[in-house]
C-alpha cells in the first residue's frame, strides 16, 4: 500500500501486525475499572468515586519531525506539537484536559536546549489549561546522536461518561465537519524528510521557508471542539493524525456507514502538495500518510451545521455519510478537479 | 564530583542546572489543582470531585539498561524495569497504582521484539493491579538505531492526603528501614558498561553471568511497604534511583535531621561490587551513582521496627536520624569496615 513510506523506512505493514501482537499479549487480563476506549484513540479508567465520570489516558512523541527542529536548532515549538496532538488524542472522547507529563531523551545534555523545549511544553500545557504535573530528562549517550533528542508525553483528562459521542448514533446523510490542518502536523516526516533535503529548510517556500512550514505546530481543537459542542449535537469525532483520514476515521463509525470526502471542499497545505508531488504518491498512499488538510473531523445531523460552522472560524463541511453494504470501503476521498 | 560519570558521558552538573532551569521556565503558572510534590518523585493533582485524594503521576524511562537488553536480544524483562520504577516512585506519597501507559520508540519496527516488550509491561502492570491503559510504538528511523530502542512509561495512582507520609514528623532517634536492591536496577548503566563490555555479558559472574546479573530486573516494592504501612507508621520513604542515598535520601527529610547509614548492616549486589572496583569510584561516587544494595528506605520510629521488619521479609534496619546543624550534610554514610 504506502510504497513511498517503506522505501523511507517506515513500515506500517509491520505496525498492523504490532497492533494485533499487543492484542494478543494483553488480552487475558484487563484492569476491572478499565473501560473499553473510544476507536483506540485513548484509554478510559473509571474515575475513582464517581462512576459518572471516567480519566482518559493518552501517550503519544513528536516522531521525527524532532530531526528537523535539532538541524534547525530550533527546540520552542516541538512542546505544542506534542501537548497539542495529546490534547486532540483526547478529545475526541470528550475529554477535557486535566495534566499531562512529558519525556525528553538527549545524546547531550544541553541545559538551555532542554529548558527551550520544556519551556515549550508548558507554554502548551497552560495553553490547554492542563497542568505539567512532572516529567522526566534522560540523558543516554550511545542511544542519542549528541545533537538528537526524542521527545513523548502523556495526557490524563475526564469525561462524563454521558457526554461522549456514540458513534452508534451515526447516520447516512450526516454532515462531516472538518477543522483544517496547518501542515504535516506531527505526521509523516520520514517520507517528508527523504523527499526535502535538510540543506532546503532555509530556502523560501512561498511567503515561508521549507523550514517553517514543515515546523509549524500542530494546533490544539480543544476551544474549536468546546464551540461546536455548545452549540451543536456531535455524533462521532476523529484526529486525523498516521493513517490519515482513510485510516483513522473509521475507527469512529458504525459499521453500516461510509464517509464520503470532497476533496474540493477543503484547502491543502501548500508543503503537503510539494512533498506529495516530489515523492510522486498515489491518490491512496497521499490519504493515508498525511492529513491532507483537514487536522479534525466532527459528524453530526445536518441541522447542526449552521451552528457549527459559526461556532468556529475555518471549520467547514467536508463530506456527508452514505450507507454502507459490506464489500464497500469505510472511507471514500473524492478528488478535486484538476 | 562524579567524575567516573562524567568520563562515561553522564554529566551530573548539567543535569542539576537544567533542573535549575525548568524551576525559572515554568514557575510564573500552575495549575490550581496542582498540589506541591514531594520532593520531587512524582506530581500531585487534586481529584476531580474528592478533595481528600489526590492523583499522583510520575513518568521515567528504562535509560541505557535498554542497551544491554538490546545486545542480548532480551526484550521480556524491561518492562518490569519501567512499570516497577514508575510504581515505586509513586509510592513514596503512598499512592496506590490505578494505570500506566508505555512510550516504545525502535529504529526498525520488529512486531515480536515490541510484542515481547509490551508482554513484560503487561505482565508487570498485571503484577501491580495497575492497568495498562494505552501506549504508543514510534518507528523513528534516523533517531535510533535500527537495533536499539527507547522505552519510557508514564504512571497514574491515587492517594489519600491524610495517608501520606509527612516528613516533618521524623525525629532524631527515628529508624531508618532498608528494602533491598538485587542489582542496578534502572541506574547507573552508562558507567557500568563502561567498565563491563558487551563480549563480557555472557561470561560468568559467580553462580551467574554478567548479562544475567546487570539485566536482573528492577524490584516492586508495593507489597513489601504495603505489609510495613499495615502495622508501622511510616514518617517518610524514599525510592533510591539516580542519585543514590545521597541525592533521594535528603528530598523527604526535614532540615534539622541527618541521616545515618551504616553499611555494614546490609549486603551488597555483588556486580555493583564489581563495577565499583573496576571503575575505581571515590565512596562518594558510589553512593551517588548506585543504590548500593539498598532499594527503598522508610524512615519510622524505633519502636514500630520490630513489627515492620517481621511484615516484610528481607527488610533491615540501615541506619537512624541524629540531628542535624546548618553545616553538616544531610545524608552520611559510614563504610563497612574492611
Amino acid at each position: 500500500m504506502t510504497d513511498a513510506y517503506a522505501r523511507a523506512g517506515v513500515d506500517i505493514d509491520a505496525g498492523n501486525a504490532t497492533v494485533d501482537r499487543y492484542r494478543d499479549v494483553t488480552r487475558h487480563w484487563s484492569h476491572p475499572d478499565q473501560l473499553g476506549s473510544l476507536g483506540g484513540f485513548s484509554g478510559l479508567f473509571r474515575l475513582p468515586g464517581d462512576a459518572s465520570r471516567a480519566l482518559v489516558g493518552s501517550t503519544d512523541g513528536v516522531g521525527t519531525k524532532i530531526l528537523i527542529a535539532a538541524a534547525l536548532r530550533r527546540y520552542g515549538t516541538v512542546g505544542a506539537d506534542l501537548v497539542n496532538h495529546c490534547v486532540n488524542d483526547i478529545l475526541v472522547t470528550g475529554a477535557e484536559p486535566l495534566f499531562f507529563l512529558d519525556y525528553l531523551a538527549v545524546g547531550k545534555l544541553d541545559p538551555d536546549v532542554a529548558a527551550e523545549v520544556v519551556a515549550g511544553v508548558h507554554r502548551a500545557c497552560r495553553e490547554n489549561h492542563c497542568a505539567l504535573l512532572g516529567g522526566e530528562t534522560a540523558e543516554m549517550p550511545g542511544v542519542y546522536r549528541p545533537d538528537h533528542f526524542d521527545l513523548a508525553g502523556t495526557i490524563v483528562g475526564l469525561v462524563a461518561l454521558d457526554a461522549m459521542p456514540d458513534p452508534n448514533d451515526v447516520r447516512p446523510g450526516d454532515a462531516i465537519v472538518g477543522l483544517p490542518a496547518v501542515g504535516l502536523h506531527t505526521n509523516g516526516y520520514t517520507l517528508a524528510r527523504a523527499v526535502i533535503g535538510e540543506e532546503e529548510y532555509g530556502a523560501a517556500f512561498g511567503e515561508t521557508t521549507f523550514g517553517d512550514a514543515l515546523l509549524a505546530p500542530h494546533p490544539s481543537y480543544l476551544n474549536d471542539v468546546r464551540a461546536i459542542r455548545a452549540v451543536a449535537k456531535v455524533k462521532s469525532m476523529a484526529h486525523i493524525t498516521g493513517g490519515g483520514l482513510l485510516d483513522n476515521v473509521p475507527r469512529t463509525l458504525p459499521d453500516h456507514a461510509t464517509a464520503v470526502f470532497e476533496a474540493s471542499r477543503w484547502d491543502e497545505p501548500p508543503i503537503m502538495t510539494e512533498i506529495v508531488r516530489r515523492a510522486a504518491l498515489s491518490f491512496d498512499e497521499c490519504y493515508r500518510t498525511f492529513n491532507m488538510g483537514v487536522g479534525y473531523t466532527l459528524i453530526m445531523d445536518i441541522a447542526d451545521v449552521t451552528a457549527a460552522l459559526a461556532a468556529a472560524p475555518g471549520a467547514r463541511v467536508v463530506g456527508f455519510v452514505q450507507p454502507r453494504s459490506d464489500d464497500q470501503p469505510r472511507v471514500i476521498v473524492r478528488p478535486r478537479r484538476a
